[in-house]
């Protein structure tokens, strides 16, 4: 019996897919009874969809992009075939569109490899913590960012050095706009928060920063303090709400994540009763991201579908506790300490350490503050900047505390 | 509609599920549609385990031991029941019997508790992995093993310091020879070995030694190379059989395991396609095996069976190559590095790095060599052994190199 698969795209990914497909055809008939093969394949120059849909009893979407793969993807599962996608962009901003088709069709529609390459985060948060309440999940989805940190902290080199390192090897692109801005991994983000929390989030929904900003000297004081720095994707409860961002954040070193260097990705789930589970793993390259396929197409090959429950209603919580990294470029004179301590006081902004550097016209104060609302101490730093003394503007990053 | 669930054993784990089902049946009523609930409880004192086999649809098998944990499970599954189990010990040694058992009677036998403590290593490997040729799985997993051994480099205490902290901190039990011994790793390594091979490993199979012998001194010298000591399970394919042991292994600082501290458990899973994932996270407590059992039921709640496939014959290798460090406590006097080396060429040892440490009575000779089949270093080792000029035997542990 052969188990009827249609590939929409055929680039690297889906290239990778239809030969991984072919290898392993034997093996996936040994295990499971059943023979997956190619049905079909469309590209922008040749199959039809309906044709392809009509003989298929999946389909595999590897076309990227917002439109056709939505629609494809729809007519799909109303068709009542099972859906199998890497498709972050759709997923994250019409999701509950498909998981509702999916549902109501009573098919499956599966999406490991649309987050955090070879990481299975999608199959741990959906199936061994689907007894557990999560917490909060860390996430080092964006192998091209990471790549980048860990070379300027490695090395000393700025931003644009290290950029242009990673595109030369192959890690970022020529436009890398979509991984440096954040956007990639607030896709992400938005997905993992859709799964964790049961809550519609989407792509709109999640704060994103970028890395573009950061300097290699910041690396280098902050590690003064022990600290090493991410582009950190955070999905939490708070309170009654939930809050999706993504950020350039400062780890200390025994977090499970500061560790994660070069294109990797990994992703740390908190939840009361399991305290944390960490995955790392190489971030998407063609092979991974054809393995996480193969491997949603073996699960849906196995009857009756995993159904997405419908998405619950939770306020989003825009204003956060962190602590936080301040950087000032000071006059080198007396009181100078003394005025920034005061303000931020004044803010309920908590000093935990501070280190003051070089005279002259290299004097600066390099902290890191308690844990603080987010808008309380934007209001410190906005004040501080004003005062005569500073140099240039303050510069913030924020720090995540190990909670265990 | 309620789920069944008949209740072996009621102990530190076998309460907390208790604990954790009542608690979120609500929650798995939601998303899975059926409500589970304990349809009885066995204990040494009250329950007859014909009385609730007949009334649940799964047992959850938390009794530990091998009798009459295997002959309820077998039974359970022989009348078409869905097992649910953390017991090592039986699946390490019996595990055939039940997953023909399971097969035969079409119903699921489930164990993610049984290995890695919250580390989902058995998910990761049957579902994530299923498309996937694994080549190479090490895990710490013995957590308190690796609280000894981490405390010993962190504050240079010795073996039996270490132990004696570890026992007054609950991370050791009162006769702590199962864990010490290397026995439980084992265990669990045949477990892993079995499903990444598809091969009839048992306990018998696996070739184990503990950490019972080991020096903080070793520790204090093996960090001049960078080196971390960790007790490693290998479960690996070596040319067409695999080799399954547990010892005490240096790794580089750039291996995923070598960060592993206190009594953390982590798995790498090694694949051609996917590289490397690694999975960390508390070792086994109450509340976390707790929590594995639960996500285990709720699988089982979702019909059909994942079967388990027949294993296959396949040959063990016991002779397997390695890298080693060599320490020697030698006299201090000329030539000695010379004839240590003459006998290390003539076994084929390649000297990978050297440190001659002291002076007078406290010489000692601390090396690294590059991979060499076992035999043939224990054959070199055994030589320099004889010669004069040693004043103790010489010391040997493994070390393992990151392929990627």
């Amino acid at each position: 019996m052969t188990f009827r698969v249609g590939l929409l795209g055929h680039g690297t990914v889906g290239a990778a897919f239809h030969e991984l497909l072919d290898e392993r055809a034997d093996a996936i008939e040994a295990q499971v009874g059943t023979r997956p093969e190619i049905s079909g394949v469309l590209t922008r120059s040749r199959g039809d969809f309906d044709d392809i849909l009509e003989r298929s009893d999946l389909i595999v979407e590897l076309m990227g992009g917002l439109e056709p793969a939505r629609e494809h993807m729809l007519r799909a599962l109303r068709a009542g075939r099972h859906v199998v996608t890497a498709n972050k962009a759709v997923l994250s901003r019409h999701g509950e569109e498909l998981f509702d088709a999916a549902r109501e069709a009573g098919v499956q529609l599966r999406f490991e490899a649309a987050v955090g390459g070879v990481v299975p985060v999608i199959r741990v948060i959906q199936e061994t913590l689907a007894a557990a309440h999560v917490d909060r999940v860390h996430g080092i989805v964006n192998g091209t960012t990471n790549f980048i940190l860990s070379e300027m902290a490695r090395t000393g080199a700025s931003y644009e050095q290290a950029l242009a390192d990673a595109q030369r090897l192959g890690y970022a692109e020529a436009d890398p706009s979509e991984d440096v801005t954040g956007r990639d991994a607030a896709a992400k983000m938005a997905i993992i928060a859709r799964l964790a929390f049961g809550a519609a989030v989407t792509f709109d929904d999640v704060q994103y920063e970028g890395i573009e900003q950061l300097t290699s000297d910041d690396i280098a004081y902050a590690k003064e303090f022990g600290l090493s720095l991410k582009l950190v994707g955070t999905a939490e409860r708070i309170d009654s709400g939930i809050s999706v961002r993504v950020f350039p954040a400062f780890l200390y070193g025994e977090h499970p994540l500061a560790s994660v260097n070069g294109s990797f990705n990994a992703v740390t789930v908190e939840s009361p009763k399991i305290t944390e589970i960490t995955l790392s793993g190489p971030g998407a390259g063609g092979p991974q991201t054809a393995s996480a396929v193969l491997g949603d197409v073996i699960s849906a090959m196995i009857p009756p579908p995993t159904l997405m429950p419908p998405a619950r209603e939770v306020p989003l919580v825009r204003d956060v506790e962190s602590a936080f990294y301040l950087h000032l470029e000071v006059a080198d004179r007396p009181g100078v300490l003394a005025q920034v301590a005061e303000i931020l006081g004044r803010q309920g902004v908590s000093v935990k350490s501070v280190i003051q550097h070089g005279l002259g016209d290299e004097a600066r104060l390099v902290m890191v503050v308690h844990p603080v609302l987010e808008s309380s101490f934007r209001k410190a730093v906005e004040l501080i900047g004003r005062l005569d003394f500073m140099r240039s503007a303050p510069r913030v990053i924020r720090v995540i505390e190990e909670t265990f």
